[in-house]
């Protein structure tokens, strides 16, 4: 049933209220309680009759969610779920069974060949000034250490660029500490600042001749909690191990060096290469009732570092995605467009699932109209990015009235979409940008800690209402 | 040089504004800005002048504190310090080196022989449901397992009570999981239902012929840290292995067996005794100037779990007490009484630094005219308990007025010390309780993430200024 929309233009009105100044002289007359001022003007869009159902899906998805359930069915079912271990096969598991339970159709999986890395054991021994072990996690991807491990001196830098001023002879042999802190932000941007040091240490201090290399944790919490993430060797060039330390410990080596105290280490992985393992992408779709060979793409990844549960990284998305479909399921008219949820494989260390998808759906890209992908933790969505200026183009304008309610601007900036769309915009391929708010998702972003009871369900609740009136309005837009 | 001292006690003057109802008729004249009401009358105290001296030291220990400091350079000197560890031997070593630094005299250690026990390594593997590991720590005092770990079927309870209820049958070679939830509160009440679960559930379970036994983490946190804390067998009846999960695995593992899962473990810690070591209380003093065999003692604990490093417990209380013998050994007029700083060995895990300093100083405890003890973290002090009402005794009325600044109150709770000093009262030392804000401190305690990042500068140095205040008037006031 379709009902026209009334304008959701918001008009705040002001309630003033009377306050005499006690220092004003008691003689002026009391402030009188002034008649409301006119409601600001505002350009009103008229609303097309599908924006009732999109304003409905939308407010259903707020009231109705079962966005933090998602997160929790999938974290207790599968648990950690790095590319090709057992987790990830639990994880594609409960993907189907969870999206047909949902609703929705044409669910299945598509065959992913992905690098598989086991973590193992790992074990930091500080031997000097002060005996005793600091948790650590080995960066993803790293080759491990002999079984005794590897002890040296530690030489700290400040940064990359710190490092790559020293000489041979000052590294030779040192375990190199990049001490870099992260900035915490709502957008997040400290971590492409931080992601840097920790995808191109080993191979720069491996140049330079270091035994191994450890990083001050790419995460903005003070905790005990040591940050993973993936790593890289240049092909050419010494492979030498790479490890992470907590913020809270990173600074007690750094007060230690500032004291001129000597700092020796004995770092020990056991982590390796496992050599080529079965995964897949998980797909279901809302088939679009006009246009079906139209797709609306909603991504997020299934896979998940090892030390958490992954249920901000990716389980938050995951959950946003799926909602999102399960309210689109459920609507009372059924999309024009499909809205197609896919659950990506291998995104942390490897990237093989968006290769994949994009390879075995190359000459259908054509036919997607939108992409978003949401991997971005639980935090509110508070922006969004839009391939086209919304005063240009009557669609996107429509769409940011439907986002007033939840107080959701444009940020004029590119959208670029994220580890597993961002390269179908070379394809033709449309992307927007969810901004979520991520000032805390980098304190639990790839530690032990990314688990269920850090989840907020009321921000989550919010965002997979955002990506819902999202999809809704792209499917449903014909102007989009 | 003494002052006298005008009285402190607070009159508040408020200061009213004058608001106009704004649905008020508009003919009623605009409120008038009242005359302040007559300060009301309290009952002043009669200051002597030696409280100008407190203030003064009080004063000093909030504008030049060097509490953090203390804890600063406690934990990155020694680390974690579990009795009869290097930690703990680097610890007395700096604790002997910072009192000589802060002008305590007879600075010394006092042996204490230790039981110490060792950690090593532990694993808990989930085997079903979801295969994957869980953060895992030995409870202290607990017996290893066999190298290739304990593997059993799950059997959960909420509490001691209900274990108690079932039969031998049921519990017979299962790995008991005791699920009780502790209660987060500023005075930390929680802690006293939690930790009989902690101390008690190994021989409980092992009557029952459990094959070993974990329990919710005693904490209030919602993080992937695991407590630790210390564990007793019963004399007669099997000692199984005990451990300890966080209180988000707890979560995971209730949801498993709400929804009929079968729950399988594989447990192995590497933990055991290793006999007697050596350790040392240390004690350094200001000397008293008119009394000086008279004893106002002030304690904490310089031993810690080993899993972080100790910083809220007992770093906190270490530094409170050395921060206020530092206010004293600096203050322009020296205290008439001795005050004694003793930081106790082996709180943690025996009690034997507690036990040796009531031996070693059996002969002079009916000198000791005080005892108070640090070791609730880093929180405000907001009350305190007395051995004497203040209403009845004009010493300890002065001392509540001289706190009024710090916002500190009375509680009219009986003063029980703490692990260290509680005995004395036995042989009738007056104590009494510094009430701090524990309500985050049960987050961090006996996990990995007590480190000095998790410590509040702030309210540790109220901490500090008022144990200074207390330390100040106990060795100073001729009617204590």
């Amino acid at each position: 049933m379709l009902r026209p929309l009334a304008p959701l233009a918001v008009s705040a009105i002001l309630s003033l209220v009377a306050c005499g100044d006690p220092e004003a002289d008691e003689a002026t007359p009391p402030v009188t309680t002034p008649t409301p001022p006119p409601a600001p003007t505002e350009p009103e869009i008229e609303q097309p009759a599908f924006m009732a159902t999109v304003a409905a899906d939308g407010a259903r998805a707020g009231e109705h969610s079962s966005a933090f359930e998602h997160v929790e069915g999938l974290t207790d079912a599968a648990g950690p779920r790095l590319a090709g271990s057992l987790g990830d096969a639990l994880a594609v598991a409960w993907a189907i069974a969870r999206m047909n339970a949902l609703g929705l159709a044409n669910v299945h999986e598509e065959p992913v060949t992905v690098q598989a890395w086991v973590r193992g054991g790992a074990r930091l021994s500080v031997l000097a000034p002060v005996p005793h072990d600091l948790p650590v996690a080995a960066l993803g991807g790293s080759v491990g250490t002999p079984p005794a491990g590897i002890e040296a001196d530690v030489l700290r830098v400040a940064s990359l660029e710190a490092l790559a001023a020293l000489d041979g002879a000052t590294v030779e042999g040192r375990i190199v500490f990049v001490d870099q802190i992260m900035e915490r932000a709502r957008d997040g941007h400290g971590y492409g600042d931080g992601v840097g040091v920790r995808w191109g240490a080993a191979s720069a201090a491996g140049a330079l001749g270091a035994s191994a290399v450890i990083i001050r944790s790419v995460g903005t919490d003070a905790s005990r909690f040591p940050h993973t993430g993936v790593m890289h060797y240049e092909e050419e060039g010494p492979r030498i191990p790479a490890a992470a330390i907590s913020n809270a410990d990173a600074d007690v080596l750094a007060r230690w060096i500032a004291a001129g105290q000597s700092v020796r280490l004995n770092l020990r992985l056991d982590c390796s290469e496992a050599g080529p393992a079965s995964s897949a992408n998980v797909v279901g779709e809302v088939v679009g009732s006009e246009h079906p060979d139209e797709i609306i793409l909603l991504g997020a990844h299934l896979d998940s570092w090892d030390l958490g549960r992954g249920a901000v990284d990716d389980g938050a998305g995951v959950a946003i995605v799926l909602e999102a479909a399960r309210q689109l399921a459920a609507s009372e008219t059924p999309p024009s467009r499909t809205v197609r949820v896919v659950l990506f494989a291998n995104e942390e260390n490897g990237g093989a699932g968006a290769s994949a998808y994009r390879l075995a759906h190359g000459s259908e890209l054509h036919q997607h109209r939108l992409a978003l992908e949401a991997d971005f933790g639980d935090g509110a969505v508070y922006a969004i990015r839009t391939p086209v200026d919304p005063a240009t183009s009557v669609a996107w304008a429509r769409l940011m009235v439907a986002l007033e309610p939840l107080s959701v601007t444009r940020d004029d900036g590119e959208p670029h979409g994220g580890a597993d769309i961002g390269d179908l915009a070379d394809s033709g391929v449309p992307l927007m940008d969810l901004r979520q708010d991520g000032t805390r998702y980098f304190d639990l972003h790839h530690t032990a800690n990314d688990v269920l009871t850090e989840v907020d369900p009321e921000s989550l609740r919010q965002a997979a209402q955002a990506a819902t009136i999202v999809a809704s309005w792209a499917s449903r837009d014909p102007d989009l």
